[in-house]
């Protein structure tokens, strides 16, 4: 099939690479006009465009606009096709982030105007040029099955690894909820391996034990894969910080639970965590310490004893 | 080489099967021994044994005795082994998961016998026999070597999925943060999958879901695995009871993280929520009812109303 893709940074570009690799044709669009022109010279079957209007006379009808952009700008570029032509039959596929609430908004305003909708949760993330992502679909019957053939080339295998989940909405929310098992996966091994580095009469080899795990283990993973590679080229893991960012669909996740009273208490924990790596120094720990010292006979710490520098 | 496994339950008699088809020859003893000659009969280079002593008579010097038995009865298979006959340069493998501290402390006792100790964490249930076992193993280089070829025996391959990773007492400890990791683990993905089984208007199918994100996500796993499969022969789960057991190794990582102030928040919660799993009714939220009763003003459901029947 042909479609377009507009956004193409990491996640784009890739995608296009394997639409192209499995014989897709795609029209390519960025803001920044020589990434385009870029991935065009990199790729036969692609063609880049410079404005969303070329973008949109360049595809055969019914049009498939795929968006891979930051999660803030996808009303701003549907808005923009709108004024490109975007029409009637058309549809549009927001492959990044989004909140689902949207998605679900977003769809029944396209709706409206006889535009089809289309949610796709991606995983895999820059792995996905060669694995191929995990992807979650959400929207009409209709919608979906003109999007198919580009699904089963970006998922690992036609068959697998994709999947139409529910209504518009759903593949960004069943990827909303894979996000905030993956946070709290993430702490699980991080603590795990946090107490198995403080026990150094052991003189334990962490690459090493995460390269065992790998092979029979129950906590074998592709997480632990990720783990096992960073160990083997820096064990103290010294060239990284310990400043843990998130990305939104975490909190999400958190947000969802507490709006349907739904306990999710080790997933909102690792949310938690990832909050508490970005104190220091701490302003709670401080108020711990101001009661400890009103209580008297404890020895508290001065400002700056213990704090990171 | 010819060893002894003592204590034929689920995990030792598949063990006795991937030694013996690796080449190996194994005098099995169990304290039914009804169960020895079965896998006697069962497998070639099978001998059953029906006393500690014909066990350690039935070896070549130096002995290496395998132990997979309860770790409540390590301590008597050791004395019971001595008494039979258990002599200076023989080694004992505890195979089980004992507590690392008791790893530590047999290692000594031992060796003032001149008896070699080895503790070989096991990881993989049922599933090892035909995928091989991840193992960790501690205790001193020239015990390790004597057993070694029983290790890459048991082990995915050869040279993958085991490796000795410190002093008498590391194998256990490694074992144990290995557990503790994974009901971690276990607890993101059941939450994950409570918070979409509650969004009913998307009505969405668990096990598909579980089957896409095992190609190519971020959270693919071998417990995900696990999951995708249970769900396919039972989508509700109804078959289960949500009463969830523990056995050991998860308390002595909390305990272990206790004792050395190492936070680890996921892994002490993902415990708590199992210990919660067993309270019906659970008198806490009997005390939050009785305060909230007393603030005055909120409707307070009396006992038996929402408690499982």
């Amino acid at each position: 099939m042909k479609l377009a893709m507009i956004g193409l940074g990491k996640m784009g570009a890739n995608m296009v690479r394997r639409l192209v690799n499995h014989g897709h044709e795609v029209t390519a669009y960025d803001v920044e006009h020589d990434v385009a022109t870029a991935l065009a010279d990199e790729l036969k079957n692609v063609t880049a465009t410079s404005t969303l209007k070329a973008t949109l006379e360049d595809l055969p009808v019914p049009r498939v606009v795929w968006l891979m952009v930051p999660h803030q700008f996808v009303d701003a570029s549907i808005d923009d096709l709108i004024v490109a032509g975007l029409a009637r039959g058309d549809v549009v596929v927001d492959g990044g982030n989004s909140n689902f609430k949207l998605s679900q908004q977003r769809a029944v305003n396209l709706a409206e105007q006889g535009i089809q909708f289309v949610d796709s949760g991606t995983s895999g993330g820059v792995w996905g040029l060669n694995n191929g992502y995990s992807i979650m679909v959400g929207g009409t019957k209709e919608a979906v099955a003109l999007v198919q053939p580009a699904l089963e080339a970006l998922a690992p295998a036609p068959d697998l690894g994709w999947g139409h989940v529910g209504p518009a909405g759903a593949g960004h929310y069943v990827k909303m909820v894979h996000n905030g098992i993956e946070y709290a996966l993430m702490e699980a091994y991080a603590e795990g391996f946090e107490l198995m580095d403080t026990r150094q009469e052991m003189d334990l080899d962490l690459h090493q034990i995460s390269r065992i795990w790998q092979h029979g283990s129950v906590v074998r993973s592709w997480l632990l894969d990720l783990i096992a590679d960073a160990l083997e080229s820096d064990a103290s893991l010294r060239s990284l910080s310990d400043y843990v960012d998130d990305s939104g669909e975490g909190r999400w996740t958190i947000v969802d639970s507490i709006e349907n009273a739904v306990p999710v208490p080790v997933l909102a924990l690792a949310l938690q965590m990832r909050f508490r790596s970005r104190q220091s120094p701490s302003y709670a720990c401080k108020v711990l310490n101001a009661m400890r010292a009103g209580f008297g006979g404890h020895a508290i710490r001065p400002a700056g004893d213990g704090e990171e520098s």
